[in-house]
Formats: C-alpha cells, sequence, structure tokens
C-alpha cells in the first residue's frame, strides 16, 4: 500500500525517491514524506553524492504536495476494476533484471494482460524506433518482429505509431507474447488509435506501466519509460531513427545498462535511418539485417550462431584453373581452333584438347564448323 | 619494347612473370623464355616458394606459345595510332603505390585521356558495386562520386554499367579527373553502352589498362584488373554488393593492400546491399553515408574530420530543468490553476508562478478564464 501511495507521490524513475525507499522502506519512506522531515544520514548522504546535486527539501516539498492527491486504496480499487493487476519487487512476477536500474528500479508495475511479466521477458528483444517512421520501416519492423517471435522471443516496445506499433503487429503474427511499455495508465491507451492493437496484445501479451491509472502520459514520462523497455530485455534493435528520436534515449539505457544493442541499417538517403548509421558507424551498435542475427546477437553466447549468408555455387566453380583459362579462352562467337585456344590460356596443344574434350561432354562448349566456342546457354 | 613483348607472352598479374622480371630485368626475362630455358636459381626459388606449387616448364611453355603472336613494335605504333600511351615503373606517371602489389606489379600501363595518372590517384577513392545496380545504388554512387570529386578527391573504377559507369558519371559532375581501370585493351572500350562515357572520361581523366591495345575482357582479366582499382587508390568504397560481387573481390584486395574499405549501408529488404552489410558486420568495412565521412577515413589522419550529425536545437532544449517540468505540466486543452501545476510539476507555488510568468512571455503558455495551457503554436 505504501509503494502505490508512493507511485503517486513521486515521479517515476526518481532516484531519490528509489534511494529512500531502498534505505527506509516503502513505509518508512512514506513516513518521512507524511511527516515532512527526511532522515538526517540520508540527507548527508545525498550532499556527498557526486554529479548533480539534489535539493532534497525542495524534493521533500514536491512529494508532499502531492500526498493530498493520493489515496492507494482507490487506485488499487480502480487498477482491478480496469482489470490491470499490480506487482512490486519480490512478487513472483517481478523481472529481476529490473535491478539493474539501481536507485530508478520502479516502485511498482501495473500490468494488463494474460501473460507473465518475469516469463515473458526471459527471452526479450526491444524493437524500438520512429513514431514518424517509412514504410521500409515499418515493413523491416513486422519482418524482425514476427521472425524473432515465431523464434519463441518476446518482443518489448512502446505503445506509439511507427516502428512501436509494427513491431507489436508483427510479433502477433507469430507466437510469442508482446510487451508494451506505456508512459501513462495502462487505461489511457495512448494514443488512441492503437487501441484496438492495445486489446490484442492484452489477449497475447501485456500492457505494462509504472504510471498508476489515469496518468497522462508527458516527455518526460516517455524518456523514463525507455529505461524499463531497455531494463526489461537482452538487448534492443534499433529500426529506424532520425537524428532527434526517443529510440536513440532508449539505445543509450541500453548501452548504460550493459544490454545488447542493434541498429538495422537503412537507405543513406532516408533521415529516418541516420541515428542508426550512427550507432553503427560509433560501433556503440551491432548491425543486424536479419532476425537470426539478432537472435545470434542476444542469445547466450554459442546458443545460437547466425549462418553467414553464403554466395551460391555456380557449376563454374567445380571447375579447376587449368579448366576455367581454356573455357575462358573459347569465343563466345564464331570459333576458334584448339591451338589458338591453347595459346590464349597458356598450355599446350594436348592439355587444351582434353580440357576441351571435357568441357563439350559437360555442356560448357560445342565444336563448330569454324571450331570451338561456347554453348549459348553457358 | 620487351616489357611490351612480357605484356603479351604473360598474363596479366602473373606473380612468376613479375618475379622473373625483378629477378632479371624484363630483357633478361624476355631472353629466358626465347631460349626456351629458365635460369635454374630461379626455378629452384620457385620450388622453395610455399603455398600452391608452380610448375615452371608449363608456365614456360605457355609464354613461348604466345612469342610468335608477340609484336611490340606494332603493339606500340597501335597504341600512340588510338591515341594511348605506355608508361611502365620508374617513369614519371608511374603510380609508385602500385609497388604493394609486390610480383604482381603490372609490367606496364597503357593510359588514354589527359590527366596524368600519379598525379590524379595521389588523392583517390575507388567506388565500385554491383553492374546490376538499383536506382538506389547508382543515386548513392554518383552522389558520392560528385561530392568527393568536388572536394578534389578522383574516382577510381571499373567501366561496367551500374556502380562503376554511375561513379564515372557523378565524377565527371565534379572538378577532379575520374579513372577507368579497364580489362581489356583501352580501344576496346566494352561494354559498348558505355562507349560516349569513355570518350568523356578520357577529356576529364583516363582510361588505364594493363592488357595491350586490342585485347578482349575475360573473367579472369577482370578478377586480376580489380587489384588495381585497389592498389591504385587509397581506399575503396563498396555502394552496392550482392552475396557474389565482383566488388567484394576488389574489397579483398583492398584489405590485402591495406587500404582503407568503406561500404554504403542500404535497405535491409535488397539483395544488392547484402555484401555491404556483410562488410560492415564482420568490421572490415567502415559504414559510410555520405562523402565527408569517406573522406574523414581517407584522408591523412586528422586532415578532414567529418562532421557528426547533429539534432536541431529545439528552443524547448534551452530551458532549465525545471521550466521544462513546469511546462511539462500545463494541459493542451481546456487549463489548470498554479497549484495544480505545481503538486503535478514538482515545485513550490511560487516557483511555479515564476516559471509560468517566464513561459508565458516566450510564448509556450497562456493564461485563460479556465487557467493556464499551452499556447496552440507551441
Amino acid at each position: 500500500m505504501a509503494r502505490v501511495a508512493l507511485m503517486r507521490v513521486a515521479d517515476a524513475g526518481d532516484a531519490v525517491m528509489g534511494r529512500l525507499v531502498a534505505g527506509f522502506g516503502a513505509e518508512g519512506a512514506l513516513d518521512q514524506v507524511r511527516r515532512g522531515k527526511l532522515d538526517a544520514d540520508f540527507v548527508a548522504e545525498l550532499a556527498a553524492m557526486r554529479g548533480k546535486p539534489v535539493d532534497p527539501g525542495r524534493r521533500l516539498t514536491a512529494w508532499r504536495g502531492r500526498l493530498p492527491f493520493t489515496d492507494p486504496v482507490a487506485d488499487l480499487a480502480r487498477g482491478r476494476k480496469l482489470g490491470a493487476r499490480l506487482i512490486v519487487p519480490g512478487d513472483v512476477e517481478w523481472p529481476t533484471q529490473l535491478d539493474d536500474l539501481g536507485y530508478e528500479r520502479p516502485l511498482g508495475l501495473w500490468l494488463h494482460g494474460s501473460a507473465d511479466l518475469r516469463f515473458a521477458c526471459l527471452r526479450s528483444v526491444a524493437i524500438v524506433g520512429s513514431r514518424a517512421a517509412t514504410p521500409y520501416g515499418m515493413h523491416v519492423a513486422a519482418e524482425l518482429a514476427a521472425a524473432l517471435s515465431e523464434a519463441g522471443w518476446t518482443i518489448v516496445s512502446g505503445g506509439a505509431h511507427g516502428i512501436d506499433a509494427a513491431a507489436h503487429r508483427g510479433a502477433l503474427a507469430g507466437v510469442a507474447e508482446t510487451v508494451g511499455v506505456l508512459a501513462c495508465g495502462t487505461d489511457v491507451a495512448y494514443p488512441a488509435g492503437n487501441h484496438g492493437l492495445f486489446e490484442a496484445m492484452r489477449a497475447r501479451g501485456l500492457i505494462v506501466s509504472e504510471c498508476p491509472p489515469g496518468v497522462r502520459p508527458t516527455r518526460l514520462r516517455f524518456l523514463v519509460r525507455n529505461r524499463l523497455i531497455a531494463a526489461l530485455t537482452r538487448g534492443t534493435v534499433v529500426v529506424e531513427a532520425a537524428i532527434r528520436s526517443g529510440a536513440l534515449n532508449t539505445a543509450c539505457h541500453a548501452i548504460t545498462l550493459r544490454r545488447h544493442l542493434a541498429a538495422v541499417p537503412g537507405p543513406i538517403t532516408s533521415g529516418n535511418s541516420i541515428g542508426c548509421h550512427r550507432l553503427i558507424r560509433r560501433a556503440e551498435a551491432v548491425c543486424v539485417t536479419t532476425a537470426r542475427e539478432v537472435i545470434e546477437l542476444m542469445a547466450a553466447i554459442g546458443d545460437d550462431l547466425s549462418p553467414e549468408p553464403r554466395a551460391p555455387v555456380l557449376p563454374r566453380d567445380r571447375l579447376d584453373a587449368e579448366s576455367r583459362s581454356v573455357l575462358e579462352a573459347v569465343p563466345a562467337r564464331s570459333g576458334a581452333g584448339p591451338a589458338t585456344i591453347a595459346v590464349s590460356a597458356g598450355v599446350d596443344l594436348m592439355t587444351a584438347l582434353s580440357h576441351l574434350g571435357a568441357l563439350s561432354a559437360a555442356g560448357y562448349v560445342e565444336r563448330t564448323d569454324l571450331g570451338w566456342r561456347l554453348r549459348r546457354s553457358t
């Protein structure tokens, strides 16, 4: 109950609150907020921290200001009525990989859907990218997601139009779960245009959020949400990202969290691939072009090695070097005598004749009144 | 004169002939071929070589077989009549970077055109790719070549349809020279469809070949020719390459010769980009997307650094974190009172009011009868 209250009191991803809860438990933290007085050692600890200084007094004021609007009993009742459930660290369904977020670990998660979050995310990949995606990006996201889902990998993404929606749609065409992590309450279902998609995801996967029911999305909540997408999964694939794209923020989280990071190349003439190419150029992301390459990267080492693309073997490749030079010396039209061919190929006459016989038997060359020439079909 | 003769006697890139010439000079080598007897120490040296064994007797037979068809005086006369000139190692115009080819260095080069080969190739880039290129590949090759040429870089490529032709056409739109290295005599101008292009290249650059006049192209000659494209330049850019493409052979030569290697990404749905993506994935090639990135790679270290693509700075970015949270808390429609906004933003009322005032002055928010709301235009 204290955690549910704190999910209203503190912003999502508030590391100061995370630190307070880690030190005093959720009830202890809530108690300090209610009393309007933070533990002195805790304040000293904050002051000793490197980096951007935190003003504990202002933070406390902000938290206290929200207390009057905090009603955990009502939140739980509202969530349940909507069909959602709340999980907190320690629950069986809690994905322990979120512990990598340290003090930014969410206080709790609202889940709405049929899948088990912890189980679904054991083998999961994030597919992220631009909202204003190109048809190429949408196609690639859907194809990758479908192939990964077919191979048993859960897809995790946001709930936006563009790459997010294409990835979920692709995943639904496969067999695995698909998980949408929203920057608003699970009941808000933003954007409204994806309402039907969210319905399908609840039936075959999950809608996840650290925001209490009814909370609207904001720019900051989107950025904070991205850390969850990166943390839940073994790695993130950026399908399309303009130079200013939230997907690159998720990519940053993946790097910080030491998750795998992959990017899909695209036409260099497309602004929506600039972010992907930059990640590849900086060697921050691995260049991936197929679902198998994604799996090879994300899977445990040696588990799933992707087959290298191979050139087809042509019949011509099976010829030895000498036969090949004789074949090269045979003209396509008119015809040439064996002596001319031998000189051109750099072999003696008997060698040329023996190779010509073999090449003729194999259908490469033919003898005409004018001499040897290539057979049309070769 | 002896070199001109040997260019008929031996195949292009014949390392055994290269070794013989290195040991005995061109005249000494030609003399041994004429006498039909190779130096005993030389034969012993060949026998002691690691790798694929060479049969000196057979090689000698092949060379001798071509002696009757060898007429250096006629070759020189024919070349001159066509307007071409011959250069050999030691000439002022000889590009000494070809020495990196070791015994596979060409015996001589036929040049046809107005440019100086050595000077043109001081700052040069090879642009190579598929003959059966896509419109995307042709566009990229032409744009890259034009921008590189505009920046004073000579373009080197083959003479094929597709990427080669697009690169030369792009280069002709710039200001620098363009050099076509052919796998046939400079007068053969294969393929015939590029005849007009070759004319333009002779006027603004060079047609280059190690084949004597009149020699027709063969598959082997194309592969051998590729080493010249790689060796002449500071590096090679692969624009499009299917999994089985001659461009990948040039890329191999670039790696072996420790030249730079770059590849242009493309749609993963295009078979013509598979070779490029494989080079990038294996970290054999650097992923490049602009001419500046190519120049950064190929130029002397620190000479030309490419600007990183940067996101545009939006006015919103200039706001401090506190202003931003207040702005985020202002609703887009209806309106909210300053107290509500303060709670949502996590600041006290006075702070909220002061930021709202500043945001209003900057045109982000406006005050209505219903409270504060975002201004439409933001």
